[in-house]
Order: structure tokens, then sequence, then C-alpha cells
């Protein structure tokens, strides 16, 4: 009976989730609601050893927790270390990614978007200890990729991070599978959906000041909107595209950036005049052996692919040299679609064991 | 010396291209261009062992042929019999699939879109004797996928046909790589190129036969266009898509088609006036168990996505459980376009080695 219980626990995948917020619960969900369809289609089948949050507590079961559970305590806003059944408790994040089962540890920290850490730490340790890493944290891939991917390499382990860039919607899985026969030379996409809608609304004849109260009343812009109005969530992004696609490292520094708190309602009437649109265009280009790379508001004539992308909605065009422009359009956030991302990593990983 | 050359000829992929005309020559064009970023990246390296064409003639040497002597000779409308080298030459395409060393047939030849044949012989007669297909004629997918998805099956071989639909833009591979983890519960889309420029023409004023006088000129439309106006091309990359990514075999008959032949200038005018355009749109959508499809002309509002899709370009919206939509925007024919599908199916074979 034991063995028959080790020998089904060993096909299964085993997961630790540092993190217990929208998106590790989200991906909970997901686990759960697909559980039968993932097992019959993939004969993937998945185990929840750990959870650890900073806030919430710390579960670990080597065997297996019990998920929904997990969200209930979740919901309630209870502390994890109430979970009833056999379970190690209490253990900080750094030894839950050390010491537990896990094959996989999904990275979802709150993290510190200038240092990158916790989640860089965590990464480091998950590699060191042998186990993949898959996280939608812009930090560590924005900041360290290079050293991270080595070392992800060198412990034969994978560094999976789909979820830094429009979320779910396939961009970095989609180059690096289907499109990996084709030299990418250029990225041109919209790839923040709080300037998107920003500036969507901006055209209806909205000022900037009463658009961005109304994003954070929505919750689409933070109480600090910096990040996303000023460009550095696009340009985090930009850094990460350059550094996994163009083989070519780049940094902040490298990267012109403009936000769109300078877009004026007459700016706005012009562009509408010139049958063209405002829009936060991050851009990357291969030239020689050199990436160029900006992140600023563009005024694109209405005929543009990328102009007609409304509301909260990405999209990125990838220009190669064997199929040209292909573009993808599709959410940039959200609880499930961001979920997704975690799972469609977990997934790659799975096909290739 | 001899069992060095063996060794090295083991590592590489075996392929026999049945058919030589566009895309059979734009494959061998980005084999011979991509040879050293395929090897470094990928570890991928590809023999053309034979070539068999019902017009051009056939050539097989197991040691691999000289790419560049045959696109020579194809190019200068010469027999491939005149091919200097030792090797094989005579063979028809049934005994060039059986009984070359090829690990991959690429079913390439000119096929009768009705009855699917040649390519449907040709893909079992590959499955039968162990080899992968890999394929951009829409016949086998077409006609008899379940079929020859089975054989392949049975004989532990590939049936890739991501060239049948949006030629080498991403869409099979990204639904059954990227987005494995969605259920795609609806897909609409812009399958055919040809379609898609004429009524772009006709908008600009032009009357139907003007329209297809022109694009008859330009070889986007062929001699007898019906296989594009009338819809049959869109309904059977619908058929493809419901059969591969639905779970659920449809046919001809259950799709509901109908072209572009009775569309007016008036109704062009009318649509204008409305802020809408029209388009040949394919739809798919599952309900419960049952598939509904359908290839028609649809007045769509400006503000779809779709409707801003100009010229021979394709388009293709995922609707799917988790993601949303997910729209691809690329390419939908062309000579390295549909070479580079070829080119990323026999990748995905070879990275599951």
């Amino acid at each position: 009976m034991m063995k028959e219980m080790k020998s089904r626990l060993a096909k299964k995948t085993k997961i630790a989730l540092i993190g217990f917020g929208t998106v590790g619960q989200g991906v909970c969900e997901i686990l759960l609601s697909k559980e039968n369809e993932l097992k019959s289609k993939y004969g993937f089948e998945a185990s929840i050893v750990a959870i650890s949050d900073v806030m919430k507590g710390t579960v670990y079961c080597a065997d297996g927790l019990d998920i929904q559970q997990c969200l209930d305590l979740a919901k309630a806003g209870d502390n994890l270390e109430n979970y009833a059944g056999d379970c190690e408790k209490g253990w900080d994040s750094l030894r839950t990614i050390r010491e537990t089962n896990a094959d996989i540890v999904c990275e979802l920290a709150f993290t510190n978007v200038k240092t990158g850490e916790p989640a860089i730490t965590h990464c480091k340790a998950a590699f060191e200890n042998g186990k993949h890493i898959v996280t939608s944290n812009k930090g560590p891939a924005a900041l360290q990729y290079a050293a991270l991917q080595k070392l992800a390499e060198k412990n034969n382990v994978k560094f999976m991070i789909e979820g830094t860039v429009m979320s779910g919607t396939p961009i970095l899985n989609l180059a690096n599978g289907p499109l990996a026969g084709c030299t990418i030379t250029a990225i041109k996409g919209i790839l923040n959906g709080t300037c998107n809608y920003m500036l969507c609304e901006m055209e209806k004849g909205m000022a900037y000041d009463d658009v961005l109260d109304k994003a954070q009343e929505l919750g689409y812009a933070e109480a600090d909107p910096t990040g996303d109005v000023e460009g550095f969530d696009a340009m985090a992004k930009v850094i990460i595209l350059a550094n996994v696609l163009m083989d070519n490292p780049i940094s902040a520094a490298d990267v012109d950036r403009v936000g769109i708190a300078k877009i004026t309602p007459e700016m706005m009437t012009e562009a509408k005049n010139e049958n063209a649109r405002w829009k936060l265009i991050s851009t990357i280009e291969k030239r020689g052996n050199e990436v160029k790379a900006s992140v600023k508001p563009e005024k694109l004539s209405l005929t543009h692919p990328l102009a007609s992308i409304m509301g909260a909605t990405n999209a990125l065009t990838f220009t190669s040299d064997l199929l040209g422009d292909v573009t993808i359009v599709g959410a940039g956030a959200g609880k499930i679609e961001t979920g997704y991302s975690i799972l469609t990593d977990i997934l790659a990983i799975h096909r290739e064991k």
C-alpha cells in the first residue's frame, strides 16, 4: 500500500508555491479545475507539496497538500498554518525551496522591482538545489537573466518566465518553440495595459489626471502609478525580450524610456484630426550586433496594426527573417491569465521529461 | 573514415521530399541558408537524401544529396535525373517513400483537392514504413485526419501539418504547444488571403470581376478561382482546425459555406456608410459536444479586431477558457513562409527525439 502510494506520487510533478497571492491562488484554481483534463490529455498530474507566503505562513506535506483547503484558508483571510492535516509548518521561503521534495518552485512572492528581491535569491536557491523555477515576477529576468539562465543550465533545470510578458498570452514559449527556426530581427508592441487603457480614455476627451483617477479606481493603476505611466513596467518587459530572444543582454540604461504623463488633450485632438492615435510603443531592433530599445508614446496612423488595440489588451509583433511580421494580441494581465502562464511553463517542463 | 562518416550521417535528420515545386525548393533554400544557425542553436543537422517529383524526376542518395545542385537543376528547368553524382534515379514517389533511408517524408506533391490524392496514399505509405510526415497539403488532413493520425500513432511517428493553415504562421503548433493547457471553445479568422485581398480592392471601388482579373494577374487567384472565391480553401482549413483542435471530426457537409462572388459594389458602399467592412470569416464554435462551422462573408464593425486585417494577410482568434481571446496575425502564403512551416514541423520532431 505504501509502495503504491509512493510510486503514484513519484509520477506526479511536485510543486512548491512561494507566494500565495492572486497568481498563486489562480494557479491552484486552474490545477483543481483542470485536474482530469490534464491527466487524460497529457498524462500530467501535479501535487502542490508546499505553499510559503510571507504573510500567510507556510505548510509543507511531502505527499501533497489539499489544495481546496489552502484556497479556503486564503479566502477566509486565515493563516495557512491553520491547515488541518499532517504537515510541516513555520518554514521560511528559503527552507521551503531548499528542503521540500518539490521538482518545480513557482516563484510568485511580492518583489521589489528595483532590487528584484527576494525573487532573485529564491531563483538562485532553487537552481542550486536542482529545482526548476517558473515565475511571473519580472525582477529576476529583467535584472539578472544571463547569470540566472547560466546557473539553471549548470544545474540542468529550467528558468521559465512566460508570465513576465503579456501574462499567459504565449510570447516567449511561442518564440522559443514554433518560431524557433526564425531569427527575430525586431519586436514592437503594446506591453502595458494600464497605459493603453488610459490613452483610449483620453482619446474620448478625458484629461490625463481624471483618467488616472479612474484607472486607479478600477484597479488598473496602482496608488503609485509611476511603474506604469512612466514606462518602467514596459521597460522591464523590453529588457526581458531583448535578453531572451535577441542573444544580446541589455539593461535599463540601454532603453530610451518616455512615459505617457505629458500627453495632452491637444495632442489627442491633433492625432484624431490626422487619422492617428497615440500608443505607448515598446520597440526592440537588432542592428548588426547591437540592440536598440525604447519605450515611448508614438502617434500611429489608424491603419497601423497596433493602432486598433484598445483597452487593457496587449499586442506584440515579431519581425523575422522567414515569416515577416507575426502579431499576437491577447490579455496582458489577470488572475487566471497569469495563473495560466505558470501552468503553461509547468507543462513545458513536463513535456521535456 | 567510413565509420566516422556513417556516425555523422546517423546524427542527421534524413529527409525525403515528395514534390519539388515552390514549397520543396523553399525548404531547400531555408535549410541551406540556416545550416550553421540550426546546428549551433539546436544541434539540428538535416540531410536531404531523396527528392521525387512527378515532372522533374527522382534522385536518391543515402548519404545525402547536394542540395544546391538540385536547386540549380530545378531553376534551369532541367530534370533531376541529370544530377551528377553517385545516386539512384528513376524511382517513383511510393518507392522513394518506402525504400529510402529517410526519417521524415515531406509530402509536397501536387494534389487533387477533392480526392486528396496522391498525398493521402503518400502519407499512408510513410506511416506504414515508420516515417514521419510533414505536409502543407490540405487534402490528407481535411479528408482523412482521424484515420491518418491513428495510423501515425500506431507506427509511433508524427503527422505534422502546420503549413495547412496560414502557411508558416504558427497556428497548430501554437495551439498544441503553448496553448495546450487551454480548452479552445471557438476559432474565428480570415483564412483565405486571396478573398481578403479582393474584398480590400472592392472597398476601393472596383467591381468584383475587375478585381478578380487583377488578382489573377498578380498570381493571387488561380485560372479557376473557385477554390478561393467560393470558400472551398477556407473550408478545408476550417475542417482541419476542427479536427485537430476540437476533438470533433467534421467534414465538408458540416460547414455552412458561402463565397464572396455575390458581394456587390452597393453592399460595399452600404458597409462603408455603417463604419463596417465585409470580410470572408471562418468560424468554428464548440457547443457542448457539437461543433458548428461556417465560412461566409460577414459585415464587421471597423472596431472588430479582424476588420483591420488588410491585403493578403491572414488572422485567427482562438477563444479559450483560460486566456479569453488570443489573436495571431501573419502571412497566409508564400514560398519561404510555407517552406518555414515545413522546417518548424521538422524541428518539432527533432526536439522530441
